[in-house]
């Protein structure tokens, strides 16, 4: 049937979205183009143009249309302090906190051996070499607390750890706001070794 | 900060996909960037043809990118039976069965007052002329059984009843495969007075 057939590719298309099946992929499909089809014409534009400009930072490595991102230029930035993180939208999790000022260094990945993803397809190769510029004097590694963030994060202090920098993680602990009760043994556990 | 502008463009589009919160965009962006520019590219097309192409068939509604849609032309099916369902969506599970050999109308919507989407909206009257065109004998209603399906095919039936058609609802009973143990008793109440 040639019967809707571009409407076929559209909603193959968005399958390929992270989290998105045939049914969320038909209502993407469906809410497009029955109720927003300049939605529709926005997105295209916006995949073509974040596809065509969007590359990696020369320094940190996180997205930019630039040779070196903004934030690594902001001579207002701490240079001796680098902060290790996965992705972009971890990034932006430290950044929205306001509570760090020093420079970053994105993985765009985590260490993922059944996945085939090595050191060299993080690019750790260009964090150690990052992180012997002579400014920076602590990296602090902010890789998620899961099975893979935190052997990321062995593999990089064992890689850093003859340079005489300063290595420190993210401190364990009991989330802001909640009660002890619902909080799991183990992250209590860390927070009593770590209480001050 | 200029720092990721195309990028901050694509997560704000991606957020107009139904049920895309930015949690959600930003993972589809970084995925798309980080892991698949192919698919980026791909679904930046698929959008713009689909955008551009797909509009309704001038007989029953549904999407199609021809004046006419595959399934009104084709003359294997029985014209004297017109399906009546909410989306394409809808219309393709009906096909999927493989229990249907007639045609159909698709209202693309349903009656929500709350929403401002009245008779009009869901084209009503095209309906009531598509149905009285001397060939469609029974007139099926498959809209949902929501409150708004509901609704929605009592006032199809009120606006068809005095045209000498045949009209049938789909059959509300207990899903197939189902125990009764865990089927709401709004349905089982239903079988029972629908039993055969």
């Amino acid at each position: 049937m040639s019967n809707a057939n571009s409407l076929d590719v559209l909603i193959q298309a968005l399958r390929r979205l992270p989290g998105v099946g045939v049914k969320s992929a038909s209502r993407m499909a469906f809410h497009l183009l029955q109720h927003d089809r300049a939605g529709a014409q926005a997105l295209a534009q916006a995949l073509q143009v974040a596809a065509d400009s969007v590359r990696h930072c020369q320094r940190c490595h996180t997205f930019t249309q630039a040779d070196i991102c903004g934030t690594c230029l902001d001579p207002q930035r701490d240079a001796s302090k680098l902060c290790v993180v996965e992705t972009p939208a971890d990034q932006s999790a430290v950044e929205r906190t306001g509570a760090y000022r020093g420079l970053y260094f994105v993985l765009m990945g985590k260490l993922s051996p059944l996945d085939g993803i090595g050191p060299k397809e993080i690019g750790l190769r260009g964090l150690f070499e990052r992180a012997s510029d002579g400014l920076v004097q602590e990296v602090i590694l902010a890789t998620n607390f899961t099975a893979e963030g935190e052997a990321t994060a062995h593999v990089i202090s064992e890689g850093l750890k003859t340079r005489g920098l300063r290595l420190t993680r993210l401190a364990r602990g009991v989330p802001v706001g909640s009660e002890l009760e619902y909080v799991d043994l183990g992250t209590i556990a860390h927070a009593l070794v770590d209480r001050r």
